[in-house]
């Protein structure tokens, strides 16, 4: 896998939301490698409210990581 | 995305749970985009004892994330 | 929505337990606001272990929040 | 309810788990507050793997409070 | 329940994951104390991928509070 | 089983993520040593975007003591 995770320190709190989405997907990729799998399950999930609600429980376990990481932008 | 997260302090508890559910749901928003789906989803889920108490679960954890940015209002 | 959390401070890990039950119905309120749905609902969910068990989950989640603002009452 | 959490110290790690445990019933307990019906759910759950690992689940969120609690038992 | 749980120290990660693995099936023991039932449960989710992630997720929650109790072993 | 958890130090955060990926399956692995099976079961889970969240669920449990225990590679 190419680098993709240097730092956990982000500008704002809102850049650390976005790179725990990041974490979550990535999550997801080193399980299931194929662009086009993913892609094809993507498009049944995002109709799906307990997987979107699920995918929302992911992102805030690493949001959590990333805000502490962050000292929570105090 | 806009900005929609400059900060995690809120002048009380009860403005940081509110966060936490926005927080909740942008995680659902980043992932589902449109605003007619979520919508129709929130249809259905909101009549679903078991999505009402993962989207909780979310909140609760992201509540906790807040919390901590703010020294749990001591 | 009315002032219904003010401190995570309480006087005792019970009363501590409770409000972490309050801050887990208000997560389910804030998205189901019709008190009429969420006590037909709440017929269904109480007589579902499943349910029950993913309710004291999030309660759980909430309680290491309370737990962590009252200095775990040491 | 009667008083039944007056403190999250414990003398050893297990009792913690078995506070930990008395937590997760509790959850369940102020939900459904039925002797009868809990028992008779207990019936069916004692023989669900699901239902099994999802309540020793809700333990180990709650043993990591009361670990917490007593500063590991260090 | 006889002592099992004396202490949160170990002497390397490993260890401690493995207490974590023990800690999680001694949440389910506690509540399914027949032996030949939770032999008969286990043969059928060693073979459903989705209980032995939720087994593998339990495992890593209690993880954490080893480590914690360990310092992380630094 | 051999030894495969020596430390929770990594180099970097990628690192830490990847060694969490590792956590992740051990649970699993200590569950179910069936090499055989795994693959198996494996086969079906990639396809199911569920298991995929649930698996990303672990992951990131696992990456905040990984995330800890290199003080967020501050």
């Amino acid at each position: 896998m190419d680098p993709w995770l240097t730092s956990l320190r982000t500008q704002t709190p809102q850049e650390g939301f976005e790179l725990a989405i990041k974490m979550s997907r990535m999550g997801v990729k080193y399980t299931q490698q194929s662009d086009e799998v993913r892609a094809s399950l993507r498009e049944e999930y995002v109709n799906d409210y307990s997987a979107l609600t699920a995918a929302s429980h992911v992102i805030a376990v690493h949001f959590q990581t990333v805000a502490a990481a962050n000292d929570w932008w105090r």
